[in-house]
C-alpha cells in the first residue's frame, strides 16, 4: 500500500484514551498493541474467536483533533463476513484484527463484551473493568510430529506459541506436561493454550492445554470473610460476572470472632489444619455452586484472586495465625502470594493460578488492601477517607501524594455481639428504629417486613419470624435516637429523670435502660449497652483522628463504608453518634463488598494488581497501640457525637441536641443534601 | 586505600583462566565474582563458612605475563585467623572473602573442597568438575517482627536476601511459604536459604529455608537405565561425590527389554502407571541408600539431575511411551524439563529441584545428551565418535562445528538376549574367550574366578556359581576369535571342514555350531548365533557410516565406547567383529557410565545444563529408517571384519585371515599401541 505524502492517521482508543499515529493499512489490533491498548484475541487474528470485537465512534473528538469517519476504517473483509454468517456481529462491531486503518478513527474496544458466554446472572453492580486479564487463550497450529526434526511435541508447541503469539522464555507447570502428548492428537494438532502471564514481567507459563478451539475462560474473585465469604464467577474472556454465591465462614463453629479463633488454633495441636480445612472445603463447595449454576466445568477456571484479613488470609494459605494474636503483630508474609490453586485443595483446573493481595499490616489485611484498590484514595486529588468495620476496624485514609492507614480494636459491639439484646442480620431482627421525641414511643422496622411497626400489616408480616434481636446496623440507629430524643445525654447516660414522662424509661439497679420491644422476648437496651457502643465509636474514631492527625487534616473530603456493616447503616446516624468525622453526607457512601470488587479488578486486570502492590508498599502504616495520642482521641471520642469536635454538615442535616435538648430532627432519612464546600 | 599510580595488579584465577586487572584493596571473592568465576560462600563474607577458599599459586606465568608472589596478598587477617582456630585452614589456603589483592596474583580455586563433609567413600574417577551449582546456600540475618514496619517475616527474608547477597526478583515454592514463620524465629532470625538460580536467566527461587547457618546441601546425579539405574550422591558445596550406588532397573518384571515395556504399556490399562511407580519407587529407595551410607539427611537433599533413553525418561516423568514405539518416533517433550522432585514422589527436601537433560530425537535420549556432554565431541576440533551400546545403539560423531546423531536397531543381541547360550553379565557368565587356531581348543575366563579355564585353581573357583552361559562382551569375543582363528569366514560361515580336525565343531542339521564348554549346561555356539551377532553388528556400522558419509568422514580420529558394554568389551575384539570403523587403538577407550558422570557435571555446574541445551538443539539428527544408505551400508557390514572397508589400524595390532587365513594373530590382549597418523 502506497504511503501518502501527508501524515500517518491519528487513533484515539477508548476508554483507556490512549491514542498514536499508525500508517494506512494497519490492523486496528496491531495499533492497539502497540499502544499498549489490551484487545482479547484468542485466534490470534484468524477471524474465528470474535474477542477482539471494537466498534469506531464516528464524529468529531475536538477535544483530540479527531475527525472519525465510518469510512476510514477499511470495508467489512471476508474474514468479518464469514464470522458474522457463522455467529453474529453486531450492528457497527467490527473485528479488529480484520479491519485496518484507512484515517482518522476513534476505536471504542467494549470492555464486556459477551460472546457464547452461558451468562446466568450478573451479580455485580455492572461497574466496568478495564480488561487485561493475567490468562489469555491462546490457540495454535503445531506442527506434526517429524523424524527428521524430532522436536518434541511439547516443544514443538512451544514453537508454535512463539511464531504466532511472540511468546518466549515459555514456562509450563510440570504437572501439565504428562498430558499434552494425547490432547496435541486429539485436537489433530490444533490446541488452545491458556497461558499465564504475571507474577514476573517479561515471563509467561502454560497453565493449560486444551484440544482445538477454545473459547471460554474463567476466574475466581473472593472474599473471605471471617463471617461470611463471598464468591464471584467471572468470564475471564468478557470480563462479565456470571454467578456469584455466599456463605457463612464454616470456621465460625471453632470461634465467632477471629481471637477466639487464633485462641483454637493455640489451644489445639491441630487447631490450625482443622481451620485451614473448613474454609478451604467450604470455598471450593462455593466454586462448584457457582460452577453448577452457571452450567460451566470447574476445570474451566483458570485464576482465581482471593481476599482476606490477615488471620482468614493466614489459615487459608495453611499459615499458623498465632502471631497475629499478640504484639508484636507479625505476618509471616505481606506481599503478594501466588501459588497454584491446586496446593490449596481447591478442585479447578490443575494448572490454574491463585493470587492474594498484599496484606497492609499485621490487622489490615488483603481485603483492606481489596477495598483501597477499589475505592482508589490513591487514584485522586481529594482526602477519601475509607472504613471497614468489623471487630476490628480497618482504616484508610489519603489521596494520590499519600495514604495512611490503621486499625482500631472497636471490639464485637458494631455485629451485635456484647449488646444484651443484639444478634446477627437475620430475619426478626430489628433493623430500623426511630423514637418519637415527645412520646418517647419507638417504631422499628424488623428484617423480613417492609412495614414499620406502627403501620397496618405489621404483625402478620412478623408473625412467622417474631421480633427477636437488635441487629448491628440498629444498635447504632437506635443508641443515636435515644440520644437524639434526649434519653441519653452527650455523655451518653441514660436520663433517669425521663422516667416519669414514660414507663419506657425503666430502673435497674443503679442506671436506666430502654425499653425497645415489649414482646417475647423483651428487648431492653441498657446502660452497659450504650456503654459499649460508646467504646466501640470511640475507638473507630480515635483511629480515624489519629491518621487525619498524621496527614495534618481537619476534615475529609468523603467517606467510603465498606462491608455488610457499612452497608446497612444509615450515615447520618453513624455521624450523629461521631463513629466517623463530619463530612457532607452526600459524599458519605456504604460501598458494599467493596473488597469482593477488589479482588474482581486484580482478577480482570492484571495492572492492577502492580498498582495494589505499589500502593501497600507506599500506605504508611501507624499502628495505634504505639500512638500515645491514641488514648487521648480515644477518651474525647466517648462523647456523643464528640466533646472536641465540631460538625457542621452534620448540623445541617439533623438538629443536634444543645446540651440536653427538648428538641431534635424529625429523623427522616431523606434529608436534603449538598455539596460541602471547604474552607 | 591509595591507588598508585601505576597499572592496577592483574589477577588470573585457575583452572578458568579467567584473567583481569583490579585495584589493590579488592576482595579476592569480589575479582572472582566480577570475571563470573565461581566461588563457593555460604556466609556472604563473614568468615564463617569456609567456602570460599582459594591458594596463591606463586611462581613465574611467562605465558600470563604474570609474577605471582606470597606477599601480593594481604596477610592473614582476623577473620581468617578466627576461622583456622575453630575449623581448620590448611597451610596456604585463604578465604577469598577475607583475603585482599595487593600485587599480580595467580588464584587458585580448589575444584573439591573438603570441608565438614562426612565422606564416606569417594566413587567416581576423581575427575575435577568445575563448580557452579545451581543451588546456593546463602546465609543472611533477619530484622525482627517491627510493629512500625509491619512488613511479613518473608518479606523481610527476601528484604535481607537482596541486601547481602544482590538476590532481586526472588519467586518462592509456595509449600515453603508457611513454615518460613517457624524456621526464622527458631534460628532467632538467623537463616540460611537454599536458592536455585537456573532454568531462566537471572531468576531466583527460595527452595528451602534453614534456622541459623547451615553448611551442607547435597545433590543426586542418576542415569536411569533400561537394566541398571546408577546413582550418585554429591556435596553441592565441595563438589565430592559423596556415595553411589546401584539397582536393577525393577521395570524388568514388565518387560526385558524397552519395546516390551512399551508393550506392556500398551496392553494393560495401568501399564503406564505400574512402570512408573516400579521406577519412582526404586529410585527413592536407593536415594535412601546412598543417604544412610554418607549418614546425611535426604532433606538436605536439593537438586537433583536425571538422564535416562527416551522411553525410561517418558516413564519416569509419567509420560505414556507409546509413541516412542512406532513411526514417527514422536518424543512427547524433546527440551530439558525442570519440576519439583516431590512431584516425582522422590521424598528429599520439600522444594528440591529436578532436572532433566534434553532428549536428542525419539531413540536418542537424555542418556545419550549425557554421554555427548561427558565426552565433549563439541568442545574439540578432531572428530570423536562416541557410542552407547544397548537395544539400541545410540551414536553421536562429530566435533566443534557439526555434531550428528543417530541409532541404530542393534536388538538385543549384544545383551546376550537372541544367543542360544547367552547371559546377563553375572557370577558364572563366560566373559572372555580365546581359541588356538592350531587346535581349536578355548579357554575362557568367568565372572566371579580370575583364572583362565586352563590354569589352576579355575575349578576351585568356579565350583559354586559353576559355568552358565555367555555374557555380551564374551559373545563379541567368542565370534571375533572364532573369525581369527579361521572356524568361520569372512561372510560368518561356520567352515564344516574342520570337524574333522576338531571334535570342537560339532553339525547341527545342516549348518555346523562350535562347542565352547563342555559342561552342565553344554555351551555352543551356533550358525544362527553367529548370524545373530553379525546383524546387530552390522546396524552397528551401518550407523556409524551413515554418520560418517553425513560428515563427509572416511575415518574417526576416537572412539568412546558408553556404558556397560562398552566396559567389558575389548576395543580390539569390536574391531576386529566390525563393530567399529578402523581407528588407532588407544584412541579407543571405554568411558563406563560416562551418562551418569554427564548428570554429574550438569549436577555441579548448571553451565552444563545450558552448554547441552544448545548442543542437542545444534545437532543434526539423522534417521536411520529414512536413509537409503542405511540399508546399504547395512548389508556391506554383515561381513567379517567388512567386505568394504580398509582396516589399516587394526591390521598393525591383528594380523587378519586373508580369505581362509591358516594363521592368526596370537590373540593376546597387550598388542603395541602407535599413535596413529592419518592421510
Amino acid at each position: 500500500m502506497d504511503k501518502p505524502m501527508t501524515q500517518d492517521p491519528l487513533v484515539l482508543f477508548m476508554p483507556s484514551g490512549k491514542r498514536g499515529r499508525f500508517p494506512r493499512g494497519t490492523a486496528i489490533i496491531d495499533a492497539a498493541r502497540e499502544l499498549g491498548v489490551y484487545v482479547e484475541s484468542v485466534c490470534g487474528g484468524r477471524g474465528i474467536c470474535g474477542r477482539c470485537q471494537c466498534e469506531v465512534q464516528t464524529g468529531q473528538f475536538a477535544k483530540h483533533g479527531i475527525t472519525s469517519k465510518a469510512e476510514n476504517i477499511s470495508p467489512l473483509g471476508a474474514k468479518e463476513i464469514r464470522y458474522a454468517e457463522k455467529r453474529e456481529l453486531k450492528e457497527g462491531r467490527r473485528l479488529s484484527c480484520s479491519a485496518y486503518i484507512e484515517g482518522d478513527l476513534v476505536i471504542d474496544i467494549p470492555q464486556d463484551l459477551q460472546i457464547n458466554a452461558q451468562i446466568v446472572r450478573k451479580a455485580d453492580d455492572g461497574r466496568i473493568i478495564e480488561r487485561n486479564t493475567a490468562v489469555h487463550l491462546c490457540y495454535v497450529e503445531i506442527d506434526e510430529p517429524d523424524m527428521h526434526k524430532p522436536l518434541g511435541d511439547f516443544d514443538r508447541l512451544k514453537a508454535a506459541l512463539e511464531k504466532d503469539w511472540g511468546l518466549t522464555g515459555l514456562t509450563v507447570d510440570f504437572a501439565i506436561l504428562p498430558t499434552i502428548q494425547k490432547v496435541l492428537r486429539q485436537g489433530e494438532w490444533k490446541a488452545t493454550v491458556a497461558v499465564h502471564r504475571d507474577e514476573e514481567e517479561g515471563r509467561a507459563r502454560i497453565i493449560a492445554v486444551y484440544p482445538g478451539f477454545k473459547n471460554e475462560a474463567y476466574g475466581i474473585a473472593c472474599d473471605i470473610g471471617s463471617t461470611t465469604i463471598a464468591l464471584h464467577l467471572v468470564s475471564l474472556l468478557s470480563g462479565s460476572t456470571i454467578a456469584s454465591s455466599g456463605t457463612p465462614n464454616p470456621q465460625i463453629r471453632f470461634g465467632e470472632d477471629l481471637m477466639s479463633r487464633v485462641s483454637y488454633v493455640m489451644m489445639n495441636p491441630d487447631g490450625r489444619g482443622a481451620l485451614t480445612d473448613a474454609v478451604r472445603k467450604a470455598l471450593d463447595e462455593l466454586i462448584g455452586q457457582v460452577c453448577a449454576e452457571a452450567g460451566i466445568d470447574r476445570r474451566d477456571i483458570l485464576d482465581l484472586v482471593f481476599v482476606g484479613n490477615p488471620i482468614m488470609h493466614h489459615l487459608f494459605l495453611g499459615i499458623d495465625p498465632t502471631e497475629l494474636g499478640g504484639a508484636p503483630f507479625a505476618l509471616a508474609v505481606s506481599g503478594p502470594v501466588n501459588a497454584n490453586a491446586a496446593e490449596m485443595g481447591l478442585d479447578v483446573n490443575p494448572g490454574a493460578r491463585l493470587y492474594m493481595l498484599p496484606c497492609i499490616a499485621g490487622h489490615v489485611g488483603a481485603d483492606a488492601a481489596a477495598v483501597t484498590l477499589c475505592e482508589g484514595p490513591h487514584r485522586q486529588d481529594s482526602q477519601m477517607l475509607v472504613v471497614d468495620v468489623g471487630t476490628n476496624a480497618e482504616i484508610v485514609l489519603g489521596n494520590r501524594d499519600r495514604v495512611v492507614s490503621a486499625s482500631s480494636p472497636t471490639g464485637p459491639a458494631f455485629e451485635g455481639a456484647e449488646i444484651s439484646c443484639g444478634q446477627r442480620a437475620a430475619p426478626g431482627a430489628i433493623e430500623r428504629v426511630r423514637i418519637d421525641p415527645e412520646t418517647l414511643e419507638p417504631r422499628v422496622r424488623v428484617i423480613g417486613c417492609d412495614k414499620w411497626s406502627n403501620e397496618e400489616g405489621f404483625s402478620e408480616g412478623v408473625a412467622r419470624t417474631g421480633v427477636t434481636g437488635v441487629c448491628g446496623s440498629a444498635i447504632i440507629e437506635v443508641v443515636a435516637e435515644m440520644y437524639l430524643s434526649g434519653i441519653i445525654s452527650e455523655d451518653g447516660v441514660v436520663d433517669g429523670s425521663l422516667a416519669a414522662r414514660s414507663n419506657r424509661i425503666v430502673q435497674e439497679g443503679r442506671t436506666f435502660s430502654y425499653l425497645l420491644w415489649r414482646g417475647e422476648p423483651e428487648l431492653v437496651i441498657k446502660q452497659t449497652d450504650v456503654r459499649a457502643v460508646q467504646l466501640a465509636k470511640a475507638a473507630l474514631y480515635a483511629g480515624i483522628r489519629l491518621l487525619m492527625d498524621k496527614k495534618g487534616l481537619a476534615a475529609v473530603d468523603s467517606i467510603s463504608f465498606a462491608g455488610a456493616f457499612g452497608t446497612f447503616i444509615d450515615p447520618k446516624y453513624a455521624m450523629v453518634l461521631g463513629l466517623i468525622p463530619d463530612c457532607d453526607l452526600s459524599k458519605v457512601k456504604a460501598v458494599g463488598n467493596a473488597a469482593g470488587y477488589g479482588a474482581k479488578m486484580a482478577l480482570l486486570n492484571r495492572g492492577y494488581r502492580r498498582e495494589i502492590e505499589e500502593t501497600v508498599r507506599r500506605v504508611e502504616k501507624i499502628e495505634t497501640a504505639l500512638e500515645p495520642d491514641f488514648q487521648r482521641h480515644f477518651v474525647n471520642a466517648m462523647a456523643l457525637p464528640n466533646k472536641a469536635d465540631a460538625f457542621p454538615n452534620l448540623a445541617k442535616e439533623v438538629r443536634l441536641p444543645a446540651r440536653k435538648a427538648a428538641e431534635t430532627g424529625d429523623g427522616s432519612e431523606g434529608g436534603r443534601r449538598r455539596r460541602r464546600s471547604r474552607g
